[in-house]
């Protein structure tokens, strides 16, 4: 169960308005990498988690300082908002400045929300629940966790030097911060899944003994001429410990042709109209007769 | 650009149909980590990479190879589909396992396909862009390539046990080596960027001491009573060597309330009705007598 | 700000397993009226909320309870699908009851989340964020959660009756009664509201001077030979106390005809082509001579 | 069976193009509560009705007329797209005013619609199936369809700022009558289902003496130091007459922890790497050697 | 503006109940080839019709048909699913058949319909705007037109097998004529647009001479060593009796690599880290001591 | 399996950035008829194809190419970018050619991609595997792919007026070549279908001996008034030599009402409340004195 405090995480509150700055954003609320994204994920995580204890405790206070974080960027959106052009353009457009942003703003913030934030993205697509995993396999869900704190800590990066503003400037730096701390939190959490004997390097540690071991160390040469067989990567035991990869340059298809078998005849594969006489089957004239008008 | 050869990456025969099982390698194909995915990933980080040389080539050289894979996967679908259920149910349910087929097959599969694979995952939903990423940073992006690794050898490794067709198992574990041969390609060009300067632990490695250094290596417990205060993560330095995480636990917010300021009088916020005179606007009545009828 | 407590705010243990059912709960969390639907949409009205004091702090009290709805019907889900059939087909249909559940089982809950929920619906469509409404007009939106609350209590009813297992129907149970707390509470808010002079009937209370108030009481007769003229509706003074509605029978078209202006040339509409010499252009074998070949 | 007249319900002519406001319309026509959404919601219910006369017949009527307004606004919408800038930046860009609409227009109205509407909101997004209801319950259902003319209707009202255009204003006014129309109708409808004996004031109107009586009366206060117990929601009884909702100040979680039972182990949970030996599995050098290279 | 009959425009009665075949049915509702996407592109397309006159008012013709054969299938669903099971899954399961009914129905239309059709394909992806288009030049919507017609055709000559109940299949009957009528329609449209004048064979009819000649004949040969140089394609004038074809074997780029510009630096590409200092850059201790806890 | 090249296909460089048509060539990448549609539309044809040899290779040859395409486009859009503004609006904003940029701008490829290119359309819609058609049948997909290319020609022509940019419109002019190639090739390849008698004019060339052919020729006059009576298509036969259209005039339905069965009760129509007894159900005062406080 869930309780609210009415103070936000961090302040949010910009020095003026910024109806331009207010759609970029968007990308933050409900972008694939955005807030909606890493609340959600870190509850059907946590939710979906089958080892009691440590993980998912973790897992569950991530998740909800997250939820704080959709709610300190959706009132700054609305604060980013005040007196924004709701009017006209004719009246609006005064200067280039304002061109700029009545050609740029994010429109349904004003018609649909009437000023407010929207859970979609800074081109207006919607938040949707494929944007997040939890597969119930923590190596893998810690490898996405990851992941999804380095592109929300890019994008944020990104934003930063798109405002001047000292106050959504204080915000993003608060941002950021805690963007590193998770980073460095999921990696941390990864090497005490491996001390904990719970995981190894690859997700899942399980199968390395069934998978075909002919193709589990070769990288396939398939770009012509690339420069990818100079990679470092090639000269060092892999992560894994376990492997070394070896680079087969220009490589031949180990199968068969990519042929389909013939579907059953009634799901009308081509060949459907060779089962009919060749000859014309009726005679428009002969229908037309009988035709009711 | 790119060049056909018709001849499968690995062969992908089923001993006998079963499309029970076509449905769900579906999965693997159109779903947010099957091999759609990381085609498309990987062909736009390539396309993206402002590191000409290894970097480029190796994200090439596996984006190229993954179409394969799309490939094996819709010709293995097409041939697990031979002959399955076209017909009327009465007819088709002759026992338990029919019934199983009839009730759980893709019914897409059959009538809009024909018999070969769609670009869904295993619940029809269809394939789409959101599923990847290709953010132009590399460190961010071989992240989100663990992740996708990672999560498509599980899914491989969950379907291995759905079926006991020791064609489709051969072909699942040459899938599951690649995923496994992937895994640690990403990670050790993680290294090689650290090695060669690009890239920290933390991504972007850029805005570190311009972030809100207050705040970038506190754990906050959000979720009473909870045992992340006892994980390792506390006990050793965070794994980009330059933070050490603490836990918060219970801790106060330190913005103040949550409020939005009142929006454009024409957006209608709540207020829009107190401008009225309080008594009735308007006789019915009166209205009434100048309609057209 | 948020906090979690790790308890439920209401028992969610089944008796025993029930795949199918673990499918059919779907609706609940991530359907256009699950428990996803209504968390986002008190949340994004809160905080999107330009009247402080109770409306707020009321949207933020139902807000705050949804998201620990989401949370007991994850963890059914997850307690649903304990020992779920998770291997061959041939092996797991011993009899026609668990064809029916290998048929209809949710087989991204095993192949994507490891026998946990995802955050989609029954057919495994992704919740997105279209499906919330925050306008910032409370009149609109308590209207819109009014509905909201109807139909997620109307889905719950039907799914009541389609287990036996007490502990789900306990669940259920009380879900029930929270959809009814909530649809009288957003009821009871619209009175509210009406009392504090904030809003009329119609939302937006405003513009009702401005509309074309010739056509702001007729019901358009437009299916032929309807009853509709019989309704009581008509009989009465429409619900705003300010209309009366009328029934225009075969009611006549008022604007002319809906033709489009020609587009800029450059567009192409489908004259593009009649600015074309009329003669051949150019002769095939002219050029075939100079190509590459 | 439908029957189509050429000339539009209402006239929809705009003095002069405007390129911007079209892009904006795009809201009425293809948004979550746009034309296209009640046509649709209206005529699926009314196809779902299982109460034949009255209020089906209520329900066909107003879903026909609303055919007729996605009609209008497309048609709106070519005229204001005549002689929208289709050619370079550069050439188009003369003042602020003509940038606002280079920045600002909907890009795919020229591109893809040549200058037409789209089936689209004023983002882009196109509409989809998921923004109707048609539950075959009339009192939810007209829940809903008061939700959605109220949404509607504020849209609407906001849009009639943007705009200085005589011929627009004019069409918007109708539109505005319309949608005040529809929701006294809907209301009107919801009181007539009372009287019929069809509905209560709770949809649906069953399982009240099932559901969990303890919890129907109670608001949650989760969002602490709340105004919402001061709401006149607490003083009066409730609108379905049957209830009395009290607060509830901090209340406690009545279930037990969140916990989830371990998945089957085949679907790989994270203790997947558990069963293997701890030592290094194989050695790379070993399996070097009989590489095929 | 449209008028509605309550009558179907050909008869919809199933002899008997089959929820299995009601959610196949779905496709040709919801489907990307379905009844909706027909009628809404018409309808698009006609009000988009640049073209006054017997165009225009035959695509408005079929589009008013289009609604109503959804309104053929919505009502056929709805009686499809008389009586179907709503109850627990152990009751439902008596045999085989019911248990193939069971697993394969389409649960929303229970759940969320009440027993009536959804706007969604039979795997319950909801219909969606993109599925249409109206470009508003007629020879590129007429091809658009053929194409849908034949999908949705194919579709329903597949489902017709699906089903031995009399009342249904003469229903489908009915829809296969249409299709056809429809498909020689659309194809009469081309010829017509010809003779008129009005467009040629490629569409647009437009920069056939300012488009690269060099390589608007020539078929490049991508898929080693295939047939398709033995095609009839090769040897005879191209369909428009301006080009003909030739093929390419093996062919060359021609361009240069596919590299990309280094972006702004403040977009953080990867180079991001390489600014810093390359030594720690503070000690973590120095900043454990000023932290709050 | 596939190989790539390092090369373009063909030259892909702009003379100078161009932010706003960067933009808009993502209609060309990601829109419903861009190049990541065509790429996977013929793969999964070419995958699907049941029919071995010439046509199989050609929709391989020109699925491979496709790929290029995306490759090209892709390429151009992170040149164009090169540069392009990053920064805060009242820098940025320094004319109105700038402010149109500003406004204009895909915000999405600097945030997200980092000045690259995204997998969607010029409004940001992600691509989707719903906009392919890969169904089996060679004569229903070749006429898609005509459609297509069509659809994809126009948009390259409407976009080739948008810009003055030599190196742009260079690529361009290839684009238009190829799309005039595709659209002959799928014209040619629906001709030889016919020759080699796989196929008829309409598809699937089956079923019109047992579709209702009093329902096969007749255009329903339903668009009051209409020229469509006056059309060529009348005068002649059909284009499938073996029906002749005819225009019915203002038809009558020939089906009953569109009614719709009760449904199970357990499903809660609407008469769910008139089972209830008339009285108050019970008193809330009794209730209020056994809550928990």
């Amino acid at each position: 169960m869930f309780r609210h405090d009415k103070r936000l995480q961090f302040e949010a509150k910009p020095e003026k308005p910024d109806p331009l700055f207010a759609r970029k954003l968007q990308e933050l609320i409900g972008g694939a990498y955005g807030e909606m994204t890493v609340t959600m994920q870190y509850l059907f995580q946590g939710w979906n988690c089958r080892v009691e204890g440590k993980y998912k405790d973790l897992i569950m206070d991530v998740a909800t300082e997250e939820i704080g974080h959709v709610e300190m960027l959706a009132t700054m959106v609305a604060r980013l908002l005040e007196g924004a052009p709701a009017e006209t353009t004719a009246e609006a457009v005064k200067d280039p400045a304002v061109a700029a942003v009545v050609g740029g703003m994010d429109v349904q913030q004003a018609i649909v929300s009437g000023g407010g934030a929207t859970p979609a993205d800074s081109s207006g697509t919607p938040w949707n629940g494929k944007y997040i995993v939890a597969s119930g396999n923590l190596l893998a869900d810690f490898y996405a966790n990851v992941a999804a704190e380095a592109q929300g800590r890019l994008q944020t990066a990104r934003l930063y030097h798109m405002t001047d503003d000292p106050g959504v400037k204080e915000m993003l730096r608060f941002n950021l911060a805690r963007d590193t701390v998770h980073q460095n939190l999921w990696l941390a959490a990864i090497e005490e899944l491996k001390e904990d004997g719970l995981a190894g390097t690859i997700a899942p540690t399980a199968l390395l003994d069934e998978e075909n071991q002919e193709h589990s160390e070769t990288v396939w040469g398939l770009s012509a001429g690339g420069a990818a067989a100079q990679g470092g990567w090639l000269r060092r035991p892999a992560p894994d410990g376990e492997h070394r990869l070896r680079y087969l340059d220009d490589p031949e298809p180990l199968g068969g042709p990519a042929s389909a078998p013939p579907p059953d005849p009634k799901l009308y594969g081509t060949f459907d109209g060779a089962h009919r006489a060749p000859g014309p089957r009726r005679s428009p004239t002969d229908r037309a007769a009988k035709t009711v008008e």
